[in-house]
């Protein structure tokens, strides 16, 4: 069995493409990351199949683009201006400085705790847990720390020509409310009907203490959320409809189901507005970790935005002239996280019948970054093997590579997930046939170089 | 002829939800704009076509996503924190501020120049032009400015727990710059060969003073760059080729040839390593208006970057083993721009033969929001009707409606660019078959259901 390790993933990433370090050449910039020729397809893919299976198979959901920046007013009515924050501690003898909650779990774990969770608890409760449990200082080893301070996580600049608080605008922490404060205008402009979705893929930004584990947790990422809203009563049903539907997302793109599970807050883990919170974790190398949280989050963060902006987001309901304020289902995923899931997920070393080895990764033909490969048997070929490459890459993404001997080309499509490799040889200037390996089986079929982008693109299906 | 302004636009983009003021709820945010569920799936539209041919179906170019985020050195090399700057003047009476540049250019257009440019006006030229043509304040009328003042453009932050200038960093206030670091990464994952390029499509920001003219011109804006590198003294071949090839993509997408013009810049309004700058420009309803630059950069952000990382960024010939800076030329557009031109250029006020007035948006299948709306006869057909656009919406975006007449229902497509109407009627129920109504010829056709899929994606190829 592969042994998968995050050196070897983060290797991978940097050697073929995938994911590079951020401001290489100037010596980084901490825990920054960009995507590299294939990771930027591979993401790409990722965030297509979620906009096909959330917003265009959908018939309940719509789209939506916010902006990274919206008035700061947006901020104080969603609590994160005032709560959004870590609590902080330093010792007091090493100087270091670490988030008390995050001691906390690591202290619960290291003495067993089924769920190291400190989500929930307050400063006061963070404090009584470190002293009664004489937590020390992880770089020292002593027990001399300072009270714990909250510090707000949100990025702040200044937009117009002078720097001062008038002007101060966060980037945003979550996409999220860009759709809250859209509402009524999606409602309006689309005439849709509770119960109802809007869809968003974007960029957000969080200052955090610790980010680390490679693209796991970064300053920068990228979110996809969908805010569903629905009438108050039907919201734990619809709760464990999207639960449903995001697990099934994650198993139809090949996800090993072993390596996910659904786990449900406990009532004491629990958000005081929420009516329920469940995460989709993955065992990534270095553990169980967070990939989608999905929250009944009620009726909360409408309610927040009526109070602060004094437009009234209630919902009337068409047919019986019922008036509320629709309640709402979050499912909200971290495309960073995806992409380093399916990554790990599909990362297989093997050793073939005859002995040889090759990395290949597994991934569903709809995420791999390309979805074939033209291969020349020889440089003789290459005038046939661009015009077959030319007619393919009108329908996808296709590789062209005519270096090395075919079995080290192949080696290198494997590595990086290409499910069908086209081989272009003497008799395709005879017949106009071409062979068609695929990556998983390593089986080759014939066929006719008009049939090879259907065949292709069939198996993109998803 | 319809007469297009900007309001009848910015009315459409609002009331059909394409674009929406930004923080609307909220009184807004300075001239910033949120993409509805229209405008969300034309920009992704725009931008997958984008893609399509500058990195899909181009034999030259890989693509990339670079961070938001860049180590402040970057900005350094590239001459952004010297040089990224507006020349601002306050009036001392009325205590307005103005760009210099922008006052020297309208009375430019005020006294008929041909072409009303300031760049590359250094600060005492525009003095000297504001002095000499005895320019006043536009608010109060007087002639009592300061002299002319920097204002850097960029947005900065901090990143970390302290806000000193040890953790400033800028929001990218272009993405071109993160391709340039990645030059080296690029090349050497990818194996490719000079000449090739990279491409990338990513959201900038640029503090400007006087944003407009709708999504025209905004703060936050995504950008669609590609850096194309190559052998010094073939450049000019290879600007030449990438203009025909924008110009091409824009009228391959169905632009209005007679509102696109190649305006080449003359020899002193390049910047001092510009071997050659055009720009591509349409005519908006407020005058002709940049759309697309294309610039010769010769070997300098590559030598910027060596200059200032001690990286070696030459390319050996593996061939010659001549040793060499690339020189690069780069094609970069703005999305949001690009969106507003599909936008004006599509809309068409009609009146029919019959003497009914449309609206109609006549985009390219390709941009369409919705590529298809299901529209049943009757309310008694729903479940046939859902039953089609459940099939259809594996394929594409697809409306669905039974609101109000059928001659309302094509009128509300219309608008929106729907290229096809499917109307399912009692004899669908029959034999399965239904009528397809083209949006600009408006004649109908009746095909078989299980025909549609494959008959509008093949009007929807680009």
């Amino acid at each position: 069995m592969t042994e998968k390790t995050m050196d070897k993933i983060v290797a991978l990433s940097k050697g073929r493409g995938f994911v590079y370090p951020g401001s290489e050449i100037y010596g980084g910039l901490a825990n920054s990351w960009d995507y590299g020729p294939l990771g930027v397809e591979l993401k790409n893919n990722i965030k297509k199949a979620w906009w096909k299976r959330f917003v265009q198979e959908s018939p309940y959901n719509v789209g939506l683009d916010s902006a990274i920046l919206m008035n700061p007013e947006v901020w104080v009515a969603s609590g994160h201006v005032g709560g959004f924050s870590d609590p902080l501690m330093d010792c007091k003898d090493c100087k270091s400085r670490f988030r008390a909650d995050k001691l906390v779990e690591d202290d619960m774990t290291l003495k067993g705790a089924e769920v190291a969770s400190a989500d929930g608890m307050k400063e006061d409760e963070l404090m009584k847990y470190i002293e009664d449990n004489g937590i020390v200082c992880p770089k020292c080893g002593k027990k001399n720390f300072t009270s714990i301070r909250k510090f707000n996580l949100m990025f702040k600049t200044f937009m117009g020509i002078t720097e001062d608080s008038k002007n101060e605008v966060y980037l945003r922490p979550e996409t999220a409310q860009g759709i809250f404060v859209n509402f009524k205008s999606v409602a309006r402009t689309t005439r849709k009907k509770v119960p109802f979705g809007i869809a968003q893929i974007g960029k957000s930004f969080r200052n955090e203490i610790t980010p680390g584990n490679f693209i796991f947790r970064t300053r920068e990422f990228e979110q996809a959320e969908l805010e569903f809203f629905c009438k108050p009563g039907t919201d734990l049903e619809w709760f464990a409809f999207w639960k449903d539907y995001c697990m099934k997302f994650l198993l139809d793109l090949g996800l090993t189901a072993e390596y996910v599970r659904m786990r449900d807050h406990k009532p004491e883990e629990l958000s005081f507005y929420s009516a329920g919170t469940s995460d989709i974790e993955y065992k990534f190398p270095f553990g169980w970790g967070e990939l989608w949280g999905i929250a009944d989050r009620t009726s909360y963060d409408l309610t927040q935005h009526i109070n602060h902006s004094n437009e009234d987001l209630s919902y009337v309901d068409p047919v019986t002239n019922e008036k509320y304020i629709p309640y709402c289902v979050e499912p909200s995923v971290g495309v960073d996280r995806l992409f380093l899931t399916f990554l790990v997920d599909s990362y297989e070393e093997e050793t073939l019948e005859n002995g040889e080895e090759r990395n290949v990764l597994k991934l569903h033909p709809a995420l791999a970054p390309f979805k074939a490969a033209v291969l020349p048997l020889s440089k003789k070929l290459s005038d046939k093997a661009l015009e077959v490459y030319g007619q393919l890459s009108k329908h996808f993404m296709v590789d062209y590579d005519e270096a090395g001997s075919i079995g080290k080309r192949y080696r290198r499509e494997d590595e990086i997930g290409t499910p069908f490799c086209i081989t272009v040889d003497f008799d395709t200037l005879e017949d106009n046939t071409v062979t068609i390996r695929d990556r998983d089986t390593m089986e080759q079929i014939r066929l006719s170089v008009y049939e090879v982008a259907d065949y292709i693109s069939r198996k993109l299906e998803f």
